[in-house]
């Protein structure tokens, strides 16, 4: 039989989930509330609606229409919040343009995204001249730049953002259309090929918006986004809209600081000034952040971070929580809008404990709505027994459908009905999600995966092992057998050998900690291993150095 | 020009929001959690999984199928919040019968609703057995029973609840539908006319389930729902599903108590010996818990409370936080889902204060996704300050869009495409939303509306005044105008004159509390006033009898 609908009123209101509809309850109760901009631009939640009017003004008579793109190259600031409401609710989709790529990916991306109006920061100016004359759709450009005024513009720039929105009108005539309507587009890069583009229409943003508050906010305690936090982020608002969380930000009426391009000492600056209690950013801003010269001395007690984007090593997470940080972290990725966990310490756990560090490192717990699974080969469920390694696949309301224009790695992306991460993890038997590899580092052997980080972390804690790796290398019976490469701590250079780590390995396993199957077929004691150009261990040329040696 | 949507890859997930979802978070960090039933029932999250999968087989297996319509009449339980859970989960329309509705009236839902299967619980049979002869729709019922089989059943009943969970099999296949479909549907009481049915989909109660809980936990610290507390709902379950907290409580995964039939000391001994921290509940339930012999002496402090369904009483609320209670209001109705706002104090105010007293007795601010409106007569909107009355009308993605088989009382409630609470009420310049009476009391005079609720109070502040009363008396001018009838206090009894009221107000008038408009064209002095069976003031009746005093 056939599900039954409700009568509806003529005059009934569908509500469709625009982004449009985020801003009621900051506009009725939070209307005095401010949004700051470094040292340059402060005003409050009404003036930051009339704002969006006059930019969809502005923009509208620039020749912007329902359905158009338009790219946006700025730090973080003010003007991206404006840019992140007003060309979505226009019916318009915004690109946030990725200023860290290489030039001519940045030239690929905007494009391939078709935009048609360019909003430019002085900054990038440099780099936009040797893009302008290879950018296809782009017809109009608009400059953003924090002093407008004091320099000229390019002259075939329509005009400067403050200028343009002075000279536009109220209110612009907001209307609804369907949900499912595109708000937002950036590009994602993987190891090889173009950078590959990923979509989120209006109710994936308002859905993630309301997930990710009910789930930051309803931590027990600590580890929380609440209604009485001064937000600033520090993952770029070109990077998954910031991870989503102005959008969670502005539902919230919280007071937003925006801190431009980010400078470790001007941030810190900015924190204390503005009171800043709650931020988010990968773990090298962290560090950068602990590092910096003005971090010393100063007190940060009661700033709370999510940290995401790649492990917190359990070294930084201490040094944050010693000087007063209250770190935590999410897991998410770019095709996920992103979040989809967020760890979750127990209420009451001794917050100077091991178990507490290890809670607050891990992936964490499914945010409402998401459904996670941690798959084997054939999309089978590993057991949850904390030591099983599968694909993590997952369902939510908010992930990208596709990589636009590439349906071979869409018809990837979504093999069997499940978004795949390419990440692998385990599920503890708490229900708790830790990621430990990535799956193209993965170790297949007969059936079974055995993670390269886990072993590696495994391997670390002999007190004779400086770094480790573990790599594949191919097995006539196995197809695949993790090959361990290590080198040894100064101390131990000369008598490290081959037999401490198997030693070392083979009493884990009697304790259950690691499986048999997970033994290294080979261990070899080297004296130092490829990186990237980051610092982190260069898998590719690793496995190339060793695979057939 | 047209909106954009995203390329959609063959496999991707066209994630819908159903009720279904709600559960993969819990059922993945909470397995182990706690449901509760008074001393009769103790099982975890996931063994209500599967019973919520063997609940929809033995429904399946009586015929139940997509599109039935199933009737519930039970206390507060773990079979309720089962119901809560399994029937829309089917794609089937569960009906939350009121149980305090008289007999006659009861029939008239079960019937207009069109119940197929009717759970009714050992209590209500003798009231079954007066109703069974009419009931047109229903054809299978099933016996709710605390001590199933203690006593014999009706030989028309097709079983026992629990036999036949234990009699059913898992899983249940539940699959995907259109995120409209009917969930749940029962029947608002007005003062004329039979019971109105509101209905509400899938994806109705999933948003307002992630609104209610993004706002409810994001406080800034007391007044919270949060991940470490311990449930047990205090308003019905067949009322507006219980507010919409079990779906809370079960999404954020936390340990729930089910009271059964409400008595107070048995509640009090529950809430100790289950240790809960969060419940809701209208004023009256709130007097009875605290008038209650068990509350002598026993300390509830670190229980929270949202109030609703009326105004909070200042006394009350304050004997209440005299006693260490959080007690907060939220505002909404059964047309509503129900939650509309929740009462929000500043961060950091004195909780002794007189100002914090306010705010938390106020409906206070809009949930995410709340548009909220107070208007004229002719939909206009009044001013923001914290004076001019208006109705309260609203759009939210949540709210009944009709009532069932009543199309003129539909074309009312949805008027100019939002829909009218018939609340009156106003708002203050911070923004927050102050109810203040029923639009049927409201004086309109000239082109203003009185709220006779606001006069009452402003009255009643006299020190010679016991209870005041204000009404609307026809005029020629002005359309109607304020009658003050005032029930002087004992000790003031000979002494009190018009003439005192009429200088408190116009004191108050010249500080701006009150409009001059609002002055009572005639005060009277009584010696008693009309009230309702339940102690209110009875409007109708008074109005009767001075309408041509």
């Amino acid at each position: 039989m056939p599900v039954r609908f409700a009568e509806v009123a003529a005059e009934a209101y569908r509500y469709p989930l625009l982004i449009r509809h985020l801003l009621h309850g900051p506009l009725a109760f939070a209307p005095n509330q401010e949004i700051v901009y470094r040292d340059r631009m402060r005003y409050t939640y009404a003036t930051f609606a009339r704002r969006i009017n006059r930019l969809a003004r502005a923009l509208s008579r620039l020749g912007i229409d329902s359905g158009d793109t338009v790219a946006v190259m700025d730090w973080d600031s003010h003007r991206y919040l404006e840019c992140y409401f007003a060309i979505p609710m226009m019916g318009a989709v915004l690109q946030t343009v990725n200023v860290r790529l290489s030039a001519e990916q940045i030239l690929y991306t905007i494009n391939h995204a078709g935009a048609r109006l360019l909003l430019v920061h002085r900054d990038f100016l440099p780099l936009y001249e040797t893009l302008r004359d290879r950018l296809t759709s782009i017809d109009t450009m608009v400059l953003l730049d924090d002093r407008p005024g004091a320099e000229s513009r390019p002259t075939s720039f329509a005009g400067e953002y403050e200028a343009l929105l002075a000279g536009a009108e109220e209110p612009f005539e907001f209307t609804d259309f369907d949900e499912n309507a595109l708000a937002t587009t950036f590009y994602t890069t993987g190891t090889t090929g173009n950078p590959k583009a990923v979509s989120f229409s209006h109710r994936q943003l308002v859905l993630h918006t309301l997930a990710v508050l009910g789930a930051f906010a309803s931590a027990a305690d600590r580890q929380s986004f609440r209604a009485n936090d001064v937000y600033m982020p520090l993952t770029p608002m070109f990077h998954v809209h910031a991870w989503g969380l102005p959008y969670v930000a502005t539902a919230l009426g919280v007071k937003q600081v925006y801190p431009g391009r980010y400078e470790p000492n001007a941030i810190l600056e900015l924190r204390q000034r503005e009171r800043v209690t709650y931020s988010h950013c990968v773990p090298t801003i962290l560090q950068m952040l602990l590092e910096a010269p003005a971090a010393v001395g100063s007190d940060l007690r009661g700033w709370k971070f999510t940290i995401g984007g790649s492990a917190l090593p359990a070294g930084l997470a201490q040094r944050a929580m010693d000087r007063g940080l209250d770190v935590f972290a999410a897991y998410g990725m770019s095709e996920t809008c992103p979040v989809l966990t967020v760890s979750r310490v127990a209420p009451g756990e001794d917050p100077s404990s091991a178990t507490h560090l290890r809670s607050l490192r891990k992936a964490g717990i499914p945010i409402p709505l998401v459904e996670l699974r941690v798959v084997d080969g054939s999309m089978r469920d590993v057991p949850q027994d904390g030591r099983t390694c599968g694909e993590i696949v997952a369902r939510a309301p908010w992930l990208t459908m596709a990589y636009g224009g590439d349906s071979e790695a869409s018809t990837r992306l979504w093999h069997g009905g499940f978004l795949h991460t390419q990440d692998v993890g385990l599920i503890a038997p708490d229900g708790s999600l830790d990621v430990q590899d990535r799956l193209k580092d993965v170790i297949k052997s007969g059936g079974e995966w055995i993670c390269s980080l886990q072993l590696e972390d495994l391997i670390s804690r002999h007190p004779g092992v400086a770094v480790a790796a573990v790599v594949a290398i191919p097995d006539e019976t196995w197809g695949e057998r993790p090959l361990a490469l290590v080198v040894p701590r100064p101390e131990w250079r000369i008598r490290l050998t081959e037999s401490h780590i198997k030693d070392h390995l083979q009493r884990l396993a009697q304790e259950g900690v690691i499986a048999r199957y997970a033994m290294p077929a080979r261990i070899e004691i080297v004296d130092e291993l490829e990186r990237t150009s980051v610092g982190k261990l260069d898998k590719k040329r690793i496995r190339e150095r060793f695979h057939h040696a």
